[in-house]
């Protein structure tokens, strides 16, 4: 059985209120989604224009004008309109309403009778259209259109972008598929497959669930279609040079026989998510076999302890086995945002704790560090390694900024970061109709109904700085429903108990399932030790041997050249691995450091006109040692980070 | 006084008789000039064909045809030449002597009446010619070929070559210059500089000096003339997008100002060679001294262990200081062939052995490594750490190569290699009148004057794998005259006997001077102590921090993974540094092998499915490390290599 066993619960039935959380959200709402509308309109002062809005005008015969800006520019406005609506959820806004239903009113007057809509295409020629599905992402805006609109319409209840989504999703079932006639093309940049899929769930057209199936499974079959889409339109493949070829796109053979995640890493998690999604909904088992192995390759083979995935800049992709270096990474913030969609698909057919596991790590580290505490910059490559002279002068390192950008000519980063952080008590919590599963340790309160009985669940917490979380249950009457408390990895000890008594549970999966019937004012206290906690690589990772990383809870930490001087490289951890900890209400918005015995090399005898010497035996001198979680580095000013230390 | 104080041993008064070098002057003059030969004649099999002999004979009108190959495909021919002339003076063949004057004639038929002589433009159209100095390379062949002319001069006897040169000479002296109606540019590539100096050597004409002076005092000034060719002639540089800007051409500033060493490696010491030339002739202080701050920046700041040079395959070029990966390295062979030009002429300068000490290092270690072991195969980028898998899929690593490639298409390290060994005599033996250095330990016999007496200077040693050097002295009358022996900056012991008894001597910049009547059958006797060595860098370069490199007398050694097994980041050397010396006859064509005992991070507890864990202290199994010397690394199949160790 591959259907999904949970959803998430819908954001109109969660209140965030948490320290953490909550001031992200806020920052989304108040700062992102306003920003990006004046970017998307080409407002801001000293930026490249986005054209976005403007093209759609053109696409609708409102303004003269040509297409400009990148090929897949409309998706910016879709992926803004995700964001809309997941805040809609949680905070109404009729203004910024009325703006969304303008926006979407324009997108539909350029949309064509057939339901095609591309604005690249509609100005610049139809006839051309359908004709580079390889690299002009017609396929990939129309998933970012689906995946608005599914959210819109959840948000609203308004069905006009929902309508205008399906017509160009139909448009494209007409032209694209392996009957006569036809395309039998897909997406060069997936996103539609899970899109579809959740079109389908609303729909339920079993068109929308065959088209995504038809994408996922004609995918890299022989003759591989981009191959011959290139001969046929005289289109040439930037990729066929290297040693990726069409695998870039993860095209290169038939997705069911691929068992390494290879090429661009956002196009692959978007796609081994979209799998997921149709292995569960056609109970495909051999596609869902895939994903499992697609999945493991990556959590154990391609993953930094961050979470963050993709190790060369060349094609942002993932390269082969443990290459993990940690300097000329990429590690784009979507692309660990995709992981998490694909973590949350293996979870809901699983209900195994080890995929939140690795969403949460990429949540708190490879993500929110994407971007800065105030939401006004981003990050594209999140480094575990930063030389700032080295990303000015070294050409493999100068993609790796050592401070974030305020936007991005290709700006994906920032709105992804948006959709993500405002839905993000979906992701906290997952339910059916007799379980609700704790899977992030957010506060909030919920209301939904469970065992048939209207429940309201209220969750108090200070994580990730403290592992105490208290959860209370208040309904009309009592009902039966199981309390999924996630366990997570790396808690080795915790206590769980209900109203103050040891908890009887079934462990799970990675989860404490507190199946009982629960009485208004019931309280749950999940108790996790949170040590500061020291990890080592496999050593076939070559570039963090001889290193540890120091983690406490979900977070990774890092050393700044701000609390421990420059030249990183120079600094060892003290083996005694004692850490003081200690919550800095002022600093970083308020974060627990940690201080730990640690030692530099020592620069006696060494001067500028040295560069080599005999060797003398190991020396140091004594140094303290500070880190900050990750997620916040390079928030004070440009200087060196590192988190995998030397030992 | 900057005056050259000596030059170097004439190669027709030396022959070299030495195991390890004699052998790579044979496989020059056996293999790599007639492998050379058939390639600029386009006759070997499955190669991108050169064009080069094709050129000249479409340029001289012989044939009809295209220009075909790269703009500065003509210097090919030069350096051939020169491989030649070199050759021809310790080993005479009449028949590629022969080949040579023909291949002479042709050059002189494609030369026009006005002596240009570059076969692009004669080809594509004269009235473009002087148009882009920038990247065009004219001015580049015009230095090979001067360098080539000289030497066959020198080795012939024969002026067709040298006045076919001298014209070219002319020519450009008479179209570029500050003076009215004269084009103030200079090369974009360097090596005219010192081509002039040496030509005005031969010829005393002050034009060629003058010329030489002009193109290193024009360099960089303001307006920049490359700024303003690219303006006039619609010209765009490429670097103008990257932080160097015209320093890539070391042509962003005058070179008296320049205290950096930048840019494209192989130009920048190519011109501070010329920069030392033109400084010693014209007894430039400030522009001597600038060359003294780029030696040191070059040796103090930015040179491998292995006195390779180039940090960065992008422009080929230096980065900043302490930027030393040994990974993504560029470290050309001509660039390292380039730092020895430059160190020989700050060595004639000075008298100071410090130069050839780095370019005794670069010799043995990152220059030979350019060549297979059979003298078939060619590194144009050598590595001080290799990954075969990286070097296949990762795209900042696939410019270094596993394996030593056949040829190139753009073949500039080989032929350069070759005139190097073919003229290895030359850099060990400099004299005056009444002196003779010793600057490297190579066996041979040299006959010629030294205090007005005929000598025959007879050495004998099997370095570099033992540090005993013999020499003889054989004349018809006592003389005086001084018989300098270097002391290598490796070498902490030695003794130094004159027949058999302690050798009374002035030590001065690094060298021994043994001044004294010198009787028929005297005898020298070097006996340096030649333990393994252990070097570290400087904490500053942080791809080296915690490792240690491995030396014996001047080589470098490396652990290959045929030897210790793949894997090589988890090995450790022991602190003990014991090593086992052992001459292996038929390892690699006879080398000397260590082994010590060393470490490997334990693999226990870990397996495929394990990326990351708690840390759990240090573990090791023990195992014997084997090295072997760095030049004589993947002539045994592809495999990893690093030369800095853990520790």
């Amino acid at each position: 059985m591959l259907k999904k066993k949970l959803k998430s619960v819908s954001l109109n039935q969660i209140q965030i209120e948490d320290k953490f959380w909550k001031e992200y959200m806020e920052l989304v709402r108040n700062h992102v989604i306003p920003y990006q509308w004046e970017a998307l309109n080409d407002r801001i002062e000293n930026a490249e224009p986005s054209y976005c809005i403007q093209n759609f005008r053109v696409a609708a015969k409102q303004q003269e004008g040509i297409f400009q800006g990148m090929v897949f520019q409309d998706s910016d406005v879709y992926k803004w309109l995700e964001a809309v609506a997941y805040s809609l959820m949680w905070c109404p806004d009729e203004k910024l309403e009325q703006t969304a239903d303008e926006t979407i009113e324009l997108i539909a007057a350029a949309q064509q009778p057939d339901g095609y809509l591309d604005t690249y295409y509609i100005i610049n020629g139809l006839e051309k259209r359908f004709t580079n599905l390889m690299d002009h992402h017609e396929l990939y805006c129309l998933g970012h259109m689906i995946e608005a609109a599914v959210a819109y319409y959840k948000a609203t209840g308004k069905d006009r972008f929902l309508q205008t989504a399906i017509a160009y999703a139909n448009c494209v079932s007409e032209n694209l598929g392996t009957e006569p006639g036809k395309i039998p093309g897909y997406p060069g940049h997936e996103v539609a497959e899970m899109a579809l899929v959740a079109l389908y769930g609303i729909t339920k057209d079993e068109r929308h669930l065959k088209l995504a199936k038809y994408f996922v499974d004609q995918r890299g079959q022989a003759p591989l279609f981009f191959d011959e889409e290139c001969k046929k339109n005289q289109n040439t493949c930037y990729w066929d040079d290297t040693y990726m070829k069409k695998q870039y796109y993860q095209a290169g053979k038939p997705v069911r026989e691929q068992d390494k995640a290879e090429g661009h890493a956002v196009r692959a998690v978007y796609l081994y998510s979209g799998m997921a999604d149709v292995a569960s909904e056609t109970e495909d088992e051999k596609l869902f076999e895939a994903c499992e192995k697609l999945w493991d390759n990556i959590v154990k083979k391609q993953m930094y302890v961050t979470g963050a995935i993709g190790s060369t800049q060349h094609g942002e992709a993932f390269t082969f086995d443990y290459d993990l270096p940690n300097d000329t990474i990429y590690a784009e913030t979507c692309a660990a945002i995709g992981l998490i969609f694909f973590a949350r698909r293996m979870f809901e057919i699983t209900k195994n704790g080890k995929y939140m596991d690795i969403a949460e790590r990429a949540l708190y580290n490879g993500v929110i560090s994407g971007m800065s505490l105030d939401g006004k910059k981003f990050f594209y490559v999140n480094p575990l390694e930063v030389n700032p002279e080295a990303s000015l002068k070294d050409y493999n390192k100068m993609h790796v900024k050592p401070e974030r950008q305020k936007w991005f000519g290709c700006a994906c980063c920032p709105p992804n970061v948006a959709r993500l952080l405002s839905s993000i008590g979906g992701y906290a919590f997952e339910c059916d109709d007799n379980s609700l599963y704790m899977n992030l340790f957010i506060g909030g309160v919920i209301e939904l109904l469970l065992g048939g009985e209207k429940n309201t669940i209220r969750v108090e917490t200070n994580y990730p700085w403290d592992g105490r979380v208290a959860v209370t249950v208040e309904n009309g009457a009592p009902c039966e429903f199981t309390y999924a408390v996630r366990l997570p990895e790396w808690c080795e000890n915790y206590t769980l108990t209900v109203n103050g008594e040891k908890a009887e549970y079934m462990a799970e999966n990675g989860y404490a399932l507190l199946k009982r019937n629960w009485n208004n004012g019931d309280r749950i206290d999940l108790c996790m030790e949170m040590p500061v906690t020291v990890v080592e690589a496999n050593p076939h990772v070559r570039e963090d041997i001889g290193k540890v990383a120091v983690m406490r809870g979900p977070l990774v930490y890092c050393l700044e050249e701000e609390d421990n001087g420059a030249q990183l490289q120079e600094i060892y951890l003290d083996e005694k691995l004692q850490f003081a900890e200690q919550y800095e209400e002022d600093l970083l918005k308020g974060v627990v450091t940690l201080k730990a015995e640690g030692k530099r090399v020592s620069g006696k005898g060494w001067n500028t006109d040295t560069l080599y010497r005999a060797y003398s035996g190991k020396q140091y001198q004594e140094q303290t040692l500070k880190f900050i979680p990750y997620y916040a580095w390079a928030n004070r000013g440009i200087g060196e980070m590192e988190v995998w230390v030397r030992i």
